[in-house]
């Protein structure tokens, strides 16, 4: 068997470190900073919102510390992006899937391991979207700009997040936690970013914007 | 015997999370947020200092994760402000009030936990201090604007809660810690707050502004 | 035997919480924060990047929570830095090579730290350059500016420290680590980013600017 479930989540996984790495390199590019700060920028958008998951879970070293892996495949995408950002940029859309990708593996494997940890599950689904948006807050605020989860993009982010991770925390519930059940998770939550970003979906504002 | 000293803690503490997520709320309203942003800022304001305390403590699992409670107070709290900010704004002096009570609380919960874990005099108060002003610091940080605790209230904030934090660490070490002395300084707190903001006292600067 | 090594190192770590200290109140002044500000980005610029070095490695509390030392430290330096900061800013290079020196023994510490608790050689250089830098990141972000490491001196920070915990790394996994050693890679260090700072060395830009 070539291949177990753990084997499976692990490489989605570091797809997702991936993925969240170039989004930091992206950002750093577009904000100016030099090829330190760049790489800075993609270890905390990729390894932030885990290392956060692992300190509020306190079960000892935070995974992105204790598994080279991580570092490794944070430094060689922000490598990557640094001679191929025209045409990442210009591919954007596919990278955006990919990055959906990301939020949705990070907030079922949060949940997951906040559900085995033995949280409750509104707790559990928390962990899941603190794993999934924790890197990007923290990239953003590292980066000196506003988070841009609060501002443009809420829905594609939180309300994703919380959907799949409340799916994989009750499925462990019932016992039925599979990886059939978090891939499902996982590429629904995909689905619902990438839609909302294709349809232009936005949260409601909880006023009217009148004075002021 | 109907109320345990722990119960009454327990109430007035989840009090506190509930001011503290109405102050982060109403802030997100101001920036202009949409209501995602709104209950995660709620969130962030009313469970980050408690976090921040736990993850200091090193005790396991923080208690905003371990226990849905304090969830559950912070996203209600976040959904009453929806249709009641107008009113909310209207009589802010009592929100203030209630605000400064959830810094004397938490200073004093944050204090008495860190005496009882055995950490020295002063890096208990300081332990008192992040619980009760860390959640406000997030939640500006996370907002994109500079910490208000710097810039305006510093008098309203940090002093009071680090005499409040001394207070209770100084009775535990005389052996007198019990729930009197621990309402007295949460009150003082608040007292101490609410003069500070009425009468407008502030910290003096630490130079003369002159040149540039 | 008057000094033993751990000695030594403690002395030299308090000098550098002392130097962070410093650099936390200078900043507040420069911002025009009250006393109580200045005294707050003291502490955090000083015992920041010790405190998450210390929930990484999760060995219990934080030794800036465990050692009043460290308070008492960062708390005097602040103080001093208030009738004498007008003479600091005018000797500012010798502060910056106190500053330098900081950022020497800190990564040195941190990598030695996680190198003694197991960690993989990539993950104990990353915790070296966490310990040396986060300090004056969680400084600059709290105070609501956009951190200095991405902007104007990422060769000055981050790259000296990556190549002083890439020395204790490596020694320490040779059974060669020993206190002349860490002396050597934190004076290396120290060396190296004073004359960046002297020599004005830059970073690479990982592209060329042109539009927009």
């Amino acid at each position: 068997m070539p291949f177990s479930q753990a084997t499976v989540l692990d490489v989605l996984d570091l797809c997702g470190v991936a993925v969240f790495a170039a989004s930091g390199a992206v950002l750093a590019i577009r904000r100016g900073f030099d090829i330190v700060g760049l790489l800075t920028l993609a270890f905390v958008a990729a390894l932030g919102g885990g290392v956060l998951r692992d300190l509020i879970l306190s079960q000892g070293i935070p995974v992105a510390f204790d598994d080279p892996n991580y570092a490794v495949v944070a430094f060689l995408t922000g490598m990557f992006v640094v001679p191929t950002h025209r045409l990442i940029e210009r591919i954007w859309r596919p990278v955006l899937v990919l990055d959906a990708a990301g939020l949705g593996l990070f907030c079922v494997t949060g949940a997951t391991l906040a559900a085995e940890r033995g949280l409750a599950a509104i707790p559990a689904v928390m962990v899941g979207v603190v794993s999934a948006t924790g890197g990007g807050v923290i990239r953003d605020v590292v980066a000196g700009e506003a988070p841009q989860v609060f501002q443009h993009d809420s829905v594609l982010y939180v309300i994703p997040a919380a959907l799949g991770a409340t799916v994989v925390v009750t499925a462990h519930g019932m016992g039925q936690l599979n990886l059939t059940v978090s891939l499902c998770a996982a590429l629904g939550v995909t689905a619902l970013r990438v839609a909302a970003l294709h349809f232009g979906w936005h949260a409601p504002l909880p006023y009217r914007h009148s004075q002021q």
